[in-house]
């Protein structure tokens, strides 16, 4: 098979495999779509990189960063984080002594399922290795504007649910503040404002699709969204740098805030892009885990049993069709969900590749290979869930005090 | 001349006045432009009451406010206040004990003129005729969205400066809430975000002939404006009637108030129009004074001297050419500017019909004219700006602690 190939040959193991999938469907390619609300088909990352205009994290930067972090996470190994924008400058700046801050968020509209967790986890290494402040957005009014029956009320629930996942993974409390959207509307609106008169409906027809036929909250919100990239240089009074990780549907907003923000002042936000977790229902069907599929997603509060159900019933097998023939010619760890998630949770590269070797030559039958991601996803999620518990005690510390 | 009439014979003199005019001048009369953003040309009343579908006052209603108030402010028997929605709905509940809330604004951009100060003076007596709370917007970022120029650091300056003149009025300070919307945000966006999911581009599109050049800001606002239409009902937790008393041109905000409040469950705000204070060009030249015409317009800070210079040389006269001719036709209150603003400013009835009588008549010249309003004038401002120093000491005691 010509994607049978070691694990160490490349750095970006989650990109290539996508891509490999992406050559034998070649009808789905030209179907997916990518925007802050809608994923669906088979991305084409590469694709994305020419069309949003960002650029690869090549094996210099790759250098770059580990010169200041040590090691490097498996998300940058793997080029599961495999885009960016002015990374290259944010690191310049650094090396200047002119640190950043960091920025991400979450749209409450659900329960988070550990698709969500993957920017977040990936936040929380950078803030660590690098020492910098986060400003995490809940902007809990986007998705009222969005889904017909969905509540302010509904969103408040969701913020504070959503809030203990992302404590859970231990952003430190003195340098992290929580930005919720209508909570912190004080400090946030007026810079609102300020954002909103620099972008005509015409840019959001053309960036977002938008219609007449579109709300003018949903016209306005991405405004809100741009706020926590200069918010700190409006407190602190100075021009800070800023750098956002994200998954990279949301890239239309920043691509907003990069046009706007040189026009108040501030410095362009520069940005880090990871590649989506794809739903148990495989990479073709469904190309990013989505909190509306219950079956094919697993929440973060899932108990083991529910979990293992899950992945036995659901997880789309890259195996042969009988056990004789998978002994025989393999699966394929490509397609294979199982061990397409396992490259986002199992750190340790040797354990991955004897796991990548073994089911490519037959010895690890696909039952097995769903044993090893059911023991690592319910490892992972009882450490999770019990830091989730006493995130309550610590709810309170992390919200910004306007 | 057919326009000589006695004053007695119609409570609607502002009115009929703007109405005779306009039958003289037949070109201006297709190009009155009445939005909240722009006023020019000369106003036909009676065709925004068409197009705007709201009801003239009349004598009926006249007299059931009456009935609660012991007597009629001068702008009701003048028809400086002329046209209503569900005014009578107002007092059916009001009759059966369902006390209404009382809501006016200010969007600063500049200093207060005496045109402002209209439905304010207005509102003031309403408040005090029926014991009624009254919120006060001042919408910050409004105009910031429609000036190139303007800051919010402008605007802040100004909502100062303006609320003084408001609170100089002499509102109630225990039934008085000021709103100032980026202060308010915490309390304000919430409820904006409600209302804005009502609302599409289209019918901003359609009541404000936005376009796709229009900036998010402006599109957005107008779900600002609607916000404190039923905040009270918000934070009571009952739905309680309001009533808006506004100069006509902000109708377009509250006929979408009227449309989306119902749709969150709330009352169809109620409303009271007033006319324009012209500017001192005169009706035609100047159908609403405007802060940007400095020279035509009197400022609540203006200095007697100025008061003076202005009014003598540019307030626009219905006079004769030569005293000669004065004397033997007689002047035209309803096109002389001194005699129209003394409708507004002097509120004894015999004293405005001796004046208008002697205008007529030929007794009485340009020049007295307008010395006696000069005096009026002088002699309210005065008192203002003395009430205005006050007010400094109050303001704090206004503005809403979210």
């Amino acid at each position: 098979m010509g994607c049978r190939r070691n694990i160490n040959q490349t750095v970006s193991l989650g990109l290539k495999n996508l891509k490999s999938k992406h050559e034998k469907i070649i009808d789905m390619v030209e179907k997916f779509i990518v925007t802050p609300w809608e994923v669906r088909g088979q991305i084409d990352y590469e694709k994305l990189v020419k069309e949003f205009g960002t650029k690869h994290i090549n094996q210099k930067l790759l250098e770059r960063i580990k010169k200041h972090t040590g090691e490097l996470h498996p998300f940058l190994r793997r080029g599961i984080f495999f885009s960016h924008r002015d990374l290259d400058w944010i690191l310049n700046e650094y090396e200047k002594g002119n640190k950043f801050f960091l920025y991400t968020g979450r749209a409450p509209s659900g329960p988070v399922h550990i698709g969500h967790l993957i920017p977040w986890i990936f936040t929380k290494w950078l803030q660590e290795k690098f020492d910098v402040e986060l400003w995490f957005q809940f902007p809990d009014e986007e998705k009222t504007f969005f889904k017909e029956n969905l509540t302010l009320e509904d969103t408040k629930k969701f913020t504070y649910e959503n809030a203990l996942d992302v404590i859970a993974l231990g952003f430190d409390p003195k340098n992290t503040h929580f930005l919720i959207d209508t909570v912190n509307a004080k400090t946030m609106y007026k810079e609102a404002v300020k954002v909103a008169k620099k972008i005509t409906f015409s840019t959001t027809k053309a960036v977002f699709g938008f219609s007449n036929d579109t709300n003018i909250g949903a016209i306005f919100y991405t405004a809100m969204q741009t706020v926590p990239a200069f918010l700190p240089s409006v407190m602190k009074g100075k021009n800070i740098p800023c750098l956002i990780p994200y998954a990279i549907d949301q890239d239309a907003h920043f691509r907003i805030s990069r046009d706007v923000l040189p026009k108040l002042g501030y410095y362009k936000p520069a940005a880090i892009h990871c590649i989506f977790l794809p739903g148990l229902g495989g990479i073709v069907e469904q190309g990013k885990m989505s909190s509306s599929e219950e079956e094919t997603t697993i929440y973060t509060t899932d108990d083991p049993e529910t979990v293992k159900r899950k992945i036995v019933k659901y997880a789309f097998s890259g195996g042969a069709a009988t056990i004789e023939e998978h002994r025989k010619k393999g699966g394929n760890p490509d397609v294979d969900v199982s061990y397409q998630w396992l490259t986002f949770f199992e750190d340790d590269d040797k354990k991955l590749k004897k796991i990548h070797d073994d089911y490519i030559s037959g010895k690890l039958l696909t039952g097995e290979l769903k044993q090893i991601l059911i023991y690592k996803l319910n490892s992972f999620l009882k450490e999770h869930q019990k830091k989730r518990e006493k995130a309550k005690d610590h709810y309170d510390k992390f919200i910004f005090k306007d």
